[in-house]
């Protein structure tokens, strides 16, 4: 971290400071040049926010050297990382696709779409039991019953599952689910991800709405730095002032972070977009982009959906986009394994 | 909520979609013009998402006549909500100052600012214990210990106190406390807004970085709808391209809270802005726009406040600030008794 | 068009709007609802701004049913537009490559750039003579001596030659020019556009930085109904929260405007993200989302360019991305002729 | 500005660098910590763009410590400018409130309105003639005609008239324009802005839509360095993902701009929320943060207004917001003489 100091800075405000970050074990360089006077903060800050330093009133900028996560960062830990999900693989050159209704709303309904995806080729399935949803008057899901059926499904097909958590406290439900997805809203909830960190599962954890990639970045750490390694994070698209598409889906997110971190990344086309015709053009730019997988809503019967339709493809349209899919991941080198 | 249909629309498609609300107790009016083709849909909508509607493939736009919520609604609900802590009043013409640290630190300083901002002339005090913060390295708070120093202070002050929660599980917690606080991170946290539904405090609801006006309506209706009807909404700033601030304070979003709902609104100028000298003209420009209370960081050493000291005024600049507040709120019309 | 009348609106307004609108040839279809009042307006609504419509008094909502641009519209104009560039074909399955630097900058580079970008397969070349600054203290460009030299290379090349006007009274030095590049900045300079819409030659219409897509086709509808129906859109990212890119690029934008237009779209990815090592993936992802071209910047000696040397090419690292473009384009099945 | 090289920064590389910078006439201070290796550049910076220099492969961060305005900077110019048109004063003090329609329409109309908001206590007079609409089939405005009648008004009442140009050719017939505004789409039109930096008249420089407040003081700077000391910068909201508001009024920009620069600020509710019912708010939230003027939309039938009718209000409301905007200002303590 480097603090860029104001030319006018009385000498013993500068070396106070600099014994109190001396007390925390930092080493400093100091540097003052015509134009400016620095101190170089040298050691582990990653516990300093750059925002309390500028408080000071003799601090003109701080500027960080050093990214604030460390677990996550693909400085420490070059090659990339790949979770195995009972045998399905993402990370790494390994490719998947999540497949399933927004809603879990009846067993038929979730071992038809399961059934039908699997034969797809999607390699895991997932289906919203707890729903968060904008109105306290709008179905919340099925919760305790649909994380049920999701079960039920799961020993039907052989599939793993994936869906949300929306409280620490329902963790104990969740004693049969493969992933646990941290939806947008809850990106920064950070009790619940500190409670995630201790589970011994892979996290899915989606963009916030108007998080940026470091905060994203600061969120999965939370998890990993709790004990848990094994967070995939998902692209569902930012806000912006554009209302053609639901939310402005940010592809050049993925190679970013592909830069600054080892974990695997998918996509999400539904949530994104929330026009089903969209969902295979994104999805073909998100295997070009360098995503890791797709997460895809599919409904044996959107226009009856309970939630979400709009952006749910039938399982005849989920099969033929799945033949591209495909053929694109092949394309671009990886493997669907 | 008006369905506009495409005008090729089968007849036995609509008269299935007709059937559908009908048996959800919804009355139907059906218009069809030469370019228009519509139905209108007549009783309680509010449990229908129009997302979900504008799925079905015979729809092509879905328009709400009717505001989602209800409770918190100016229109089933016109005069003012005069919130009430003890004997403290917020709303309906009452205007409060609520000041205090960002984080609890010590014994000493919470005392200190309280016995300080008491003076000045603020009505409640704020403190954080349960702090939200980015980086799981960075000082999470006090936590249990920074909420008996608030109660302690309370004690020797009088003073009611204001502080955040962030997981439904710290309730038992917050017995002590006068006004429990839902911050921007977790304004879309359903399911703590449904446990704060069942509680007799008043809450205050931070806006959400991202949320629409109507999303943080909705969000205030989750807390009504479970029984508490005692919900004071926070403007402190949403995130825009802007980087000149923290935030951009939306104060537009004052007068606009006030024709849709009968909440008392007030405005956070410390977080919106982020910079001590924008504190002052911020505060004068949301009373002026309409604003019901301030919520303002006050920290005795800025400089070594362990968060957002950048943010905080000294006990001094308060007092004075707090000087042109009340001048102002009475040249506006309110009173802050 | 539809007006949603307020329910307590006085029937002698109503019916003087109405006989408002009549006068301007509009025919008028009256519907009264339990819930809603509404008129539906029948013909051609394109001058009417519904905000105008909005500040009537007894108007609640107003809603367009019919897209406000014609020229630009896929319903009126079923077929892919082709624009032909000295033989170089871009839409309808026709993609092309635009490449070259930020700025032209001497001779000696624009011949040497030209003949590299054209060995490595782009079809047409990019440079800027006039160049929009954000600071007056900045490099503008070489202007009319960017021209000539731009006019050189093409004659040394035998490439089309694209590159930027700043002011419609500029236009006469344009003669030689075969693409004429409207900026982000001057997509609603619409004195331009209209100036633009008198020329026959093809405008690369890019998008503003914070124009919605119906903004910016309506930009293009400026140029069209002014006779020019050459129009190219270039998507080149839009301005968000987000800072680890320059601009966010919207590629979801592609396939909403294939579905509402039938110009041809081409990306930017050099201006969109402001990082070279970007510039190849988010290649791959517009052509797999349906982009008819690319406009890349590629410099001789991006470290010592006069702007933005951050998001060009070196002549071989473009060669190699060139290599992979071909691939793909070919894969997702256009042709590059 | 302050270049952090990369630590692996090969030294003939470096070398190479800071000849460059010397050459410039910039003299360089080095310095190599254990951490950081950075290089100070001493001099005049303003030409260098930080983001050329972040495209050398050595450099891995640039910070400018200088900000790149000269004319419009407070630092060199502390005392605030005063706007002098025909003897009204705008800025150190001095309020001004430019009221008037949206569009010239009519002599009739131009009359009346001037009459009437010169009796309320506006000192200047607005109207559009040259009108920037989204659609090229809405109504442009009267144009030339409509500066005449702009003209007339002036006769008639004696009041300066502000009005808006849209290109840099039609700067002949402002010839009697006393104040000309740049509109928010035009705020980067660089040649435009040139062309004003040579006119002997205050220009109102619009704020972008997307236009952070540094990029706005640079356009500023464009007229000022061609020799036009008199603008007078306007705020009218940014473009933001609320909806609930036309655009989202900024208003921290004010205090933020007083800080930077020395220019007079006015803000524009009518435009910034584009509802009638917030410009009194809105004013008063202006007057309060520290604003030197407003710009109020005035119709004298709004609802028959050829444009943004939404927004202005009647020549009876504008004369009831006047007596409070008076008293208001005297108040805050400022004079509008």
């Amino acid at each position: 971290m480097i603090i860029i100091l104001k030319k006018d800075a009385p000498q013993e405000k500068v070396q106070e400071l600099i014994r109190q970050f001396e007390r925390q074990n930092i080493k400093i360089h100091e540097s003052r040049g015509v134009q400016e006077y620095l101190i170089g903060l040298i050691g582990d800050t990653s516990h300093i926010d750059p925002e309390d330093i500028k408080s000071i009133d003799i601090v003109a900028q701080v500027k960080r050297i050093q990214e604030p996560y460390k677990k996550a960062n693909r400085k420490f830990h070059p090659e990339d990382t790949v979770v195995d999900i009972c045998g399905r693989k993402i990370g790494g050159g390994h490719f998947q696709v999540i497949a399933g209704p927004c809603s879990v709303e009846s067993r038929e309904q979730m071992i038809s779409v399961a059934q039908a995806v699997q034969k797809s080729g999607a390699g895991l399935m997932r289906g919203g039991a707890f729903k968060p949803r904008t109105s306290p008057y709008a179905f919340q899901g099925l919760r305790e019953e649909g994380l049920e059926l999701l079960v039920e499904a799961k020993k039907a097909t052989g599939m793993p599952i994936v869906t949300e958590i929306m409280d620490a406290s329902h963790l104990p439900l969740f004693e049969q689910v493969d992933v646990i997805q941290v939806g947008a809203r809850n990106m920064q909830n950070f009790e619940l991800l500190k409670a995630l960190g201790k589970v011994d599962k892979p996290i899915l954890l989606k963009r916030g709405l108007s998080s940026t990639i470091d905060e994203w970045i600061m969120s999965a750490e939370y998890i990993m730095a709790g004990g848990n390694p094994n967070v995939i994070l998902c692209e569902r698209g930012i806000r912006t002032f554009e209302t053609a598409t639901r939310n402005t889906l940010d592809l050049s997110a993925i190679p970013i972070l592909k830069q600054k971190t080892h974990l695997p990344v998918i996509v999400d086309p539904s949530h994104a977009a929330g026009i089903r015709s969209l969902i295979e053009p994104l999805s073909m730019a998100a295997i070009a982009v360098g995503a890791d997988g797709l997460i895809i809503e599919v409904h044996n019967d959107p226009e009856k959906a309970l939630c979400d339709g709009a952006q749910s493809l039938t399982p005849e349209a989920f099969d033929s986009t799945m033949e591209k899919i495909k053929k694109t991941v092949a394309f671009f080198g990886k493997g669907m394994d």
